[in-house]
């Protein structure tokens, strides 16, 4: 299964929103319907939205009604903008536009087909990174498993949410194959439930045994001390560690502090941005009401009840034990540790003429 | 809008699991059926499964069919054991059951018609004490609250889960018509959603600004200081204050201890046990896996995925900063201030002869 691809000139990609009751995939040429598509949630996952944006400026720049630079300039650019606008907290959709924009604007020479290669290119790049930084990840990762480890993850990051085979999942995953998990409770994750339809399917469909909980039943878990670890992944990191991610992740990482349970976040290098200091500059996306008060598009709040319904929180890096990313296995001060990293992996990119 | 109540020989009680969306009463003459509303969550609420039991053990003592003292021994002892077995946790309903029983045991003359009418007058008079102690209750917890509060609170203590108008939800109540609470944050409570179903509806009608969350937003908003108190309710509170009530109760006490918020427990004096000497006696009720993989009947979890579904947790007491009583706020060390407030409230029902 795979999230997000490039097959034949088009974007194929699972419609999320749809699982797991219903494997439907949509082939499209057209960018927009990726925006839509990430906007609407049908793709999600901080990196797979990444590798998603990337292709989209593909789609973009081979529209075939495109004759001259003049007109690619302005289709990319209009592209790029829409695709900005679709959410705002995961770094990855940034990362990826700004891959792909220095690589439309450096283009050499700057004609429609070596530009259209270029950004090509780029875009199996970014999606290739990714794979690797996913196995990388499992890998990493595994080593802070001990045997017969219980683990506790929250929302999907899986498959589903990168292009390769996930970013805590992958933790999960490769200590499963180790034989170090004897199982994993799966947050359901409200709002959209991520982790009963698509986190305790993936897990499922891999013969690990999926405990599904709602959200505040991790509290008397760690009580009773059963977890051992709690996986997350992250949609930003700040150059100090903060994490953002999918809403209840800060309360599970203050669940495990006061449990004294380890409590890691798993993402790529590239989901730190070192451009923000701390948490409290990430903005973090809100989303509509009806998240809430309604589920399965039935209404089950009261006519005229508001709601609050922000996509994310951010966890403080004191309450975070390691971040795990495709380098290394980062460790506090995670300022000094991300620099230190920063430092020994400038990417590749930054490198283009 | 009454949860339960004795008209005219029957038992008349909203139906709660159809709630906010249609307002079914059921009226029965017949105690299983009221039983079965308890088991099935459409009366719920410690108190008001409390009430109900003794209605409905007034609807077995009533039955036309019995003639006899033997035959209504029988019929008594055989309905006190139909409605233990609804739920294990709320300890309400078993006060209710033991209180009953000792009215019926002592009855004088030990004749039908006045054992009939001494368990109606007892039946009344438990209703009566719990509309009285959530006034009480109110009154009291409103002094704990400040002018220009935000409150946060958990599944549903209002005139649905009483005879009267609530516990937490009574505090919240009084505190708003004396104008210090600004809004009320309110926890969806899954997997049932007491708190988007029944309380955001209680407190919506009642002109409060009530603000519908899911459950693990509470502690991104502690972190942004928005909370300034948490009040939760209790289906069983152990002698030396550990309480158990709906699962996720004890997330909010860890995230408002971390956040140095106060939280504040509310039930009548009759919650607490004071045979039980911990939360660890305490029997958590685990209910069907269907709530959690299921919403509204829909199926939101993949086919064959497990689900853990317990329907409290226990909160120690180390991290509850008062109690609130209709007799007093307790406060720590809650088994002191237990103990002083029994012997001082010796219950009425003790001195029967």
């Amino acid at each position: 299964m795979t999230s997000v691809e490039w097959v034949e000139g088009r974007v194929r990609f699972i419609d999320q929103t749809k699982l797991p009751a219903a494997e439907v995939y949509v082939d499209t040429a057209d960018y927009r319907e990726v925006a839509e598509a990430i906007r609407r949630l049908s793709i999600r996952g901080a990196p797979a939205i990444g590798v998603a944006a990337g292709f989209a400026l593909c789609l973009a720049a081979n529209d075939s009604a495109v004759e001259s630079t003049d007109e690619l300039n302005r289709v990319f650019y209009d592209a790029m903008n829409f695709l900005a606008r679709t959410r705002p907290t995961a770094v990855n959709l940034f990362t990826a536009l700004t891959r792909m924009r220095r690589v439309f604007e450096h283009a050499d020479p700057p004609e429609l087909p070596s530009i259209r290669r270029r950004l090509m290119d780029e875009a199996l790049a970014i999606q290739r990174e990714d794979i690797d930084a996913c196995v990388r990840i499992g890998e990493l990762g595994a080593t802070l498993i001990q045997p017969g480890s219980t683990i506790l993850t929250h929302c999907n990051t899986g498959a589903l949410a990168t292009a390769g085979v996930g970013t805590a999942q992958s933790i999960i995953t490769t200590a499963a194959r180790q034989k170090k998990v004897d199982r994993v409770f799966v947050d359901e994750t409200r709002p959209l439930f991520q982790g009963a339809r698509l986190t305790a399917w993936e897990l499922h469909r891999q013969g690990i045994d999926a405990i599904l909980i709602t959200d505040s039943t991790a509290g008397m878990l760690m009580k009773e001390r059963i977890i051992n670890a709690v996986i997350v992944g992250a949609d930003r990191i700040a150059a100090n560690g903060d994490t953002a991610n999918k809403i209840g992740t800060y309360t599970l990482a203050v669940l495990a502090h006061h449990h004294h349970v380890p409590f890691y976040v798993a993402a790529p290098f590239s989901t730190i941005d070192k451009g923000t200091a701390t948490g409290k500059y990430i903005v973090v996306e809100e989303r509509s009401e009806e998240e809430v008060t309604h589920v399965g598009g039935v209404r089950i709040a009261a006519e005229g009840v508001r709601a609050f319904a922000p996509a994310f929180d951010v966890t403080t890096n004191e309450l975070i034990t390691a971040i795990v990313t495709e380098h290394a296995i980062l460790r506090p001060p995670f300022d000094q540790a991300i620099l230190r990293q920063s430092i020994d992996n400038v990417p590749a990119t930054v490198e283009t003429p």
